[in-house]
């Protein structure tokens, strides 16, 4: 049976693919995996339902053959381990991508979450602008070791791999901060991400869902 | 070659066991491998030598046989994968435990790291007591979440693996907060994971330096 996954049925980000259901849609994308996507309402991600496949009723959640998972990271890598072309064969090249596939969504991500929590949430607060320069300067920090390691590389670590479809997912967050436009290397690596045609597809039928809304 | 892990020369936690390299001697500890500690002092894992382990410069990395990983939770896998005992051999089960790893390093964690870096960051600040309690419901509300999944579970899914590891790692971050003390599933289940041998190996051994350094 082909899997299906979990989405918003109204997307807060309007189709920028800026969801966490765009790194699971672009991998199966890249491995050629049809599948269905089920778009959940915020009542509907809240109710015992959903809870059952998400305990922290979020998106996106995979379904395949009575297997249920979350988080998108790990969704990616089991997509990457039952396929070929995101991860590669070597072990020890393995493992390293599997550390930068963490890297991105326990070290890279949670700051700049942190800094859409802050836009959204305290933005009316009194002391918002101070804290945004104190967020924005934690962004760029990690951004800066992130762009020397890059430097010259093409993707994280040889070839292009599931760790780098997750970490240019997290990096498109930044998309209008600016942030991300200080670090020459950062910016082509996310336009690199963004040219690959599993990439595109992805995006054009997150973004249809969007527009049908609209 | 036996593996060499980091840790800081110095920890900030004076021996409490709450620095990231706890979970992957704990892992170490869980299947029987003996290891190196490399203690590294703050300049340390600011320099050349350790920024090529760790581009994001910070503490554990794993080096073994030429191969060098960093990220915790990426560590913790990479053991799993390599010795029994620590992620089911049933390939649903497996998939399971992995996303529960995840959810631990980027669900779980990145509200209780904010709340901590509020209260060493910006404890002096005029918004701190309004932002503090903002934080805290932040994270009793994923706690909330994690006790109801838990239940009367004794491990989040099937046998104890690498997944409850980390999560209990992540967990005792919160020790002293009286956050955990909300839910007394989840209470329990810290308690479970600190009663186990390797845990209490693990502690001892990091505790050691501690109290030397005091």
């Amino acid at each position: 049976m082909e899997p299906f996954v979990t989405a918003f049925a109204n997307s807060p980000d309007r189709g920028r693919g800026l969801a966490r259901d765009m790194a699971v849609r672009w991998a199966l994308e890249e491995v050629g995996q049809p599948h269905a996507v089920h778009r959940l309402t915020f009542a509907e991600l809240k109710a015992p339902e959903h809870l059952a496949r998400h305990p922290f009723g979020q998106i996106p959640t995979y379904e395949q053959n009575g297997l249920v998972l979350f988080e998108s990271a790990a969704i990616v890598l089991h997509i990457a381990e039952r396929h070929g072309g995101l991860l590669p064969a070597e072990a020890q090249a393995r493992a390293r991508a599997i550390t930068w596939l963490f890297a991105a969504v326990a070290t890279v991500e949670p700051p700049i979450v942190e800094r859409s929590m802050a836009l959204l949430l305290e933005a009316d607060k009194p002391w918002h602008a101070e804290r945004l320069a104190m967020l924005n300067a934690r962004v760029a920090a990690r951004l800066a070791q992130l762009a020397h390691h890059l430097g010259e590389k093409t993707w994280l670590d040889g070839a292009f791999s599931a760790a780098d479809l997750v970490m240019v997912a997290v990096l498109r967050r930044l998309s209008g901060s600016g942030l991300l436009d200080a670090h020459a290397p950062l910016a082509a690596y996310v336009a690199r991400g963004e040219q690959r045609p599993a990439f595109v597809r992805a995006f054009a039928a997150q973004q249809a869902v969007a527009q049908r809304n609209a």
